[in-house]
């Protein structure tokens, strides 16, 4: 390789050539409000879900306890409810013994790779110095901004990097299995709900969901800030060593994300068809029929596959993309400054974000319930539209408050220069995340829901056989790529071109603005489904199993919904990650190229 | 853009500097004998097929005179042959009239395109020069081997281009229609060889691919050389103008190969599916039943779709292969040279694989045919392995004898500067190239013949229904292309690291190496299922109707073969093409980046 083409001598600001609307102080209260205030909420939801209750039985399913579900005719009040909680009892069991099994895995797999992250990292630069105080970049990257800058020893990095990826991990593990515990706490409490309306069960399947998705955020938030606060204390204004020891978070994160997702999604889809093949081909039964014991493990499946590790699954995202936001940061000139609040932005933007999707909820749970069956599916859909606007607007008042008006050093101009990137340029790449994210979610919505054409195109071709079914279904599922991937095609060009990798880790994040609110439509589905289950194993009467049928449909496409959230943002996060790499590791445009052509 | 990094000086080579064992003679000798030897054996083998009569009739299918074909329960010999004459004019006329629908519109496109190409390569250089032997790139491309070198102006190569796209459209069409010709023309043979036993049957069936393999792979490489023969007394020695314009009839192929194997890929699925929902599903009666109109359309489809379309698709990859190449050694200090031998090493490659096919098709027709019907797949795998050996030692004898012990400027070493490449390095090229295509082969051949454990595992899985029949083969579609990935992707890295994009370009050369035996058991696919078909139709006896289900099956098989290397080739072709995109328009590692970074 030659040397690399002249470019201008790095840039170096000082604070006060920032200037910001909001001081430091307001990191902490934006932060701990939204966390304090969304982990409240969630608690709020938790509570009112339990005003419900399950007669209380000890059992799981052995047959001497459960016998009466298949034999006792009478349909008393106090019989459901016994059948409920002896059919909630073994989901709930089986769920729970699922989760700790793939835990115990897991464990080990984290135990592990945490030591090999350790060396790894430790080992990762050649001079390992020990007094940090004197180790100097110049020499390894003449070209970066923080070239000249102290930055801590390898080893120091490597341990606080090994930590956030310990909590990170945890906090995974946490979310999911919180989310398992509230879903599977919920789905009988929705059946019994149904016989009292349609309404009153879509409340308590939305409020269980919320529970998720608040706490799941908070959390992450929470974390996420509390690891900042002590590792800012130890590393002080090296926000390079600081944030690249914070990006261990986001890994840890997704690592079990990884687990989580395709563990619990092979099983669930494994029991599904199992039931079903059990059931339906081999004995001609219906589904959900309580004669077929693979009927509770499809429900089982739901709760791990579809909460738990979806929920791992987005917070994995979440941490990722304000990590790599982070980083992105920390190398430009922003990174030698001493403005903290300028820095913090990204977690400051997810914060935000609590508060404005608990607004949203408190609108779909309080102020417009649906009413009539039809309405279920579009009071789910107003939750991501309304959400979406309000945080286009907040976002926008929260970068102007905490980013400087100009920002140099996001962004190259044509002849290779810094150029001054706007604070509302970078709002443009959060808010076309969270158009981007609403566009997949309403895609998927179409292309998913039993109340629009392809869904209805497909049901017809099932006439003609299983063959049509499957050619026109995998035609479908092709043709619903085309959006999303356009849209997030258009995301990347725009953002990177507004403000390079930082761009498109802003339009990640924007796309999971509305994190809450998705979670909770997407967690509504595995327990609205649960409960359409549970109401036909109870043998519930024809008018609640309706009832269930109609919240269970919603459900299928909102989990849908939150697939695609999902692999929207976890595309960008990627590259953001990527570009986090590059500006970590200072690699050149040559070092990036598809040719070494001269 | 900053300015580029300084590079050493071009380099600039005699003709004298390059010494080859092969002296330019050699070029027309091995040429012309490869294609007529090639074009002959095609004829040979047509004669061949010729010799069984099929009872000359004038219908198609109307009803007064296809009537007996239900009625008729007399099984002479006569009625056989006369049946089979039947089916055979309706299945030609169908593709005939396919075909012909389908050249129709794609005469438009070529006519539309043709104008817009020229013009587009026209309008490339700002300075359009009548008089182009005063026309000087240096100031253009200060950093390119031809630097200082005179170049056709813009309009002239534009002018070239567009011929050489009609003939390579032309040439593409041609193998389609003849291919075509010669299934449809084989197909009732196929049947009634099919009485005289399996061995008849088999060498039939494959003499009639043999006739579309070698007529393909002879048409190609006679008409390019043609081609090139004509341009060179028009360019002289600016080999950069003369195989730029070349690379258009690449273009002309693969634009002909979108519409033949799309359209034709979709109509024969269409008819393939819609025949059994008629039949199987709707009305009950056996697959290739003649009371179903629609089996015709069904292998109609199988001649339009699997012969012409695959037939054109490959072709359209062994021009653009053979095109990327000569481009790419253009822009090499090889190109600054008068060494016609080694500039046209990649045609000769072909033309020796039509001599090292035809070897190969005589041992599998007169030395070693198989005696029983559990021979029939393991002989047309013998096929492509002793095809592929042969094949490694002769590209050897070539590769030394054509070009120049060492190659300046097809690659660069660590530090930019021009690398020599050894003509051996390139044969490892062609050699992986070969043996990867091999590896595909067979790694296709045992995810997709009933005589191993996939194919196996997915009937077995059918006896719990479609949903796992489906899963079933989907996961063995996916799994079944880990090791063709690797393979290519083994192939990238090699290859680029030897000898750049032009190594790519010859692993992709090398693949087609033995695409004339490829092409040959590929088309027998569709020949034996036609014939299977019009062995049900007629009503032919039990022995004869499991001798052409046998040859069927093995047929099923190679037909996916034919896909893995069109698939797998058009990988490394389209590197290739990249890679010579980049050589002509002189792009720098930097315009290359995936990332702006300083």
């Amino acid at each position: 390789m030659s040397s690399p083409p002249p470019y201008p001598p790095p840039l170096r600001l000082e604070s006060d050539e920032y200037t910001t609307v909001f001081g430091d102080a307001m990191v902490y209260v934006i932060i701990f409000l939204g966390v304090v205030f969304g982990l409240f909420f969630a608690f709020y939801q938790y509570f009112q879900v339990d005003q419900v209750k399950v007669a209380k039985r000890k059992v799981g399913i052995p047959g001497s306890n459960a016998d009466y579900l298949l034999e006792d005719d009478a349909h008393s009040e106090e019989i459901f409810a016994k059948r409920c909680a002896d059919i909630q009892a073994a989901i709930t069991e089986g769920s729970t013994s699922f989760l700790f099994t793939e835990y115990y895995y897991i464990g080990w797999f984290i135990f592990f790779f945490s030591f090999i992250l350790y060396f790894l990292l430790a080992s990762s630069d050649d001079e390992w110095n020990s007094d940090w105080s004197t180790y100097d970049v110049v020499s390894d990257y003449p070209n970066a901004y923080w070239s000249g800058r102290e930055k801590a020893p390898a080893g120091r990095v490597a341990l606080c990097s090994t930590c956030a990826f310990l909590v990170g991990a945890l906090t995974s593990l946490l979310s999911g299995y919180y989310g398992m515990k509230i879903a599977t706490f919920a789905n009988a409490r929705t059946t019994l709900e149904a016989r009292k309306g349609i309404s009153q069960s879509y409340i308590l399947a939305f409020r269980a969901g919320n529970v998720m998705g608040f706490t799941l955020t908070s959390l992450g938030v929470l974390n996420l800030f509390l690891l900042f606060l002590v590792f800012k204390a130890h590393f002080k204004s090296d926000w390079r060593s600081l944030f690249e020891s914070l990006a261990g978070y986001g890994l840890g994160g997704s690592s079990i994300a990884l687990f989580g997702r395709v563990g619990g999604g092979i099983y669930t889809k494994a029991a599904d068809v199992g039931a079903d093949l059990v059931g339906k081909v081999e004995k001609g039964i219906p589904e959900d029929d309580p004669r077929n014991p693979a009927v509770i493990a499809d429900n089982v499946g739901d709760n791990v596959g579809d909460i738990a590790g979806m929920g791992s699954d987005l917070f994995g995202s979440l941490a990722e993309a304000t990590c790599a936001a982070l980083v992105l940061s920390a190398a430009t000139p922003l990174g030698t400054s001493e403005n903290m609040v300028a820095m913090m932005y990204p977690l400051m933007l997810s914060a935000t974000s609590i508060v404005v999707c608990m607004g949203t909820a408190y609108v779909g749970i309080n102020l417009k319930p649906p009413r009539k069956m039809e309405h279920v599916e579009k009071s789910l859909k107003n939750q991501l539209i309304i959400a979406t606007i309000v945080m286009v607007i907040a976002s926008y008042m929260l970068t102007v408050g905490t980013l400087p008006y100009e920002l140099v050093g996001l962004n190259i101009d044509a002849d290779g220069n810094p150029k001054q990137v706007r604070n509302y340029e970078v709002w443009y790449c959060v808010a076309l995340g969270l158009v981007t994210g609403l566009a997949i979610g309403l895609v998927t919505e179409y292309y998913t829901s039993s109340t629009y054409t392809p869904v209805k195109e497909l049901a017809e071709s099932c006439k003609t056989g299983a063959a049509t079914n499957v050619i026109f279904g995998l035609a479908l599922g092709y043709r619903s790529t085309v959006v999303p991937i356009l849209g997030i095609a258009t995301n990347i060009f725009v953002c990177y071109q507004l403000a390079d990798f930082y761009g498109i880790a802003m339009a990640a994040l924007g796309m999971l603005g509305t994190l809450a609110t998705a979670l909770a439509i997407d967690a509504y589905g595995p327990i609205s489904d649960n409960a359409g289950g549970i109401a036909e194993m109870a043998g519930m009467g024809e008018d609640v199993r309706e009832r269930t049928d109609c919240l269970d449909a919603a459900g299928n496409t909102t989990a849908a919904i939150g697939k695609g959230f999902a692999i929207g943002s976890a595309a960008l996060v990627s590259l953001a990650l990527l570009g986090s790499f590059i500006q970590s590791a200072d690699l050149s445009a040559e070092d990036l190229s598809l040719s070494n052509n001269r």
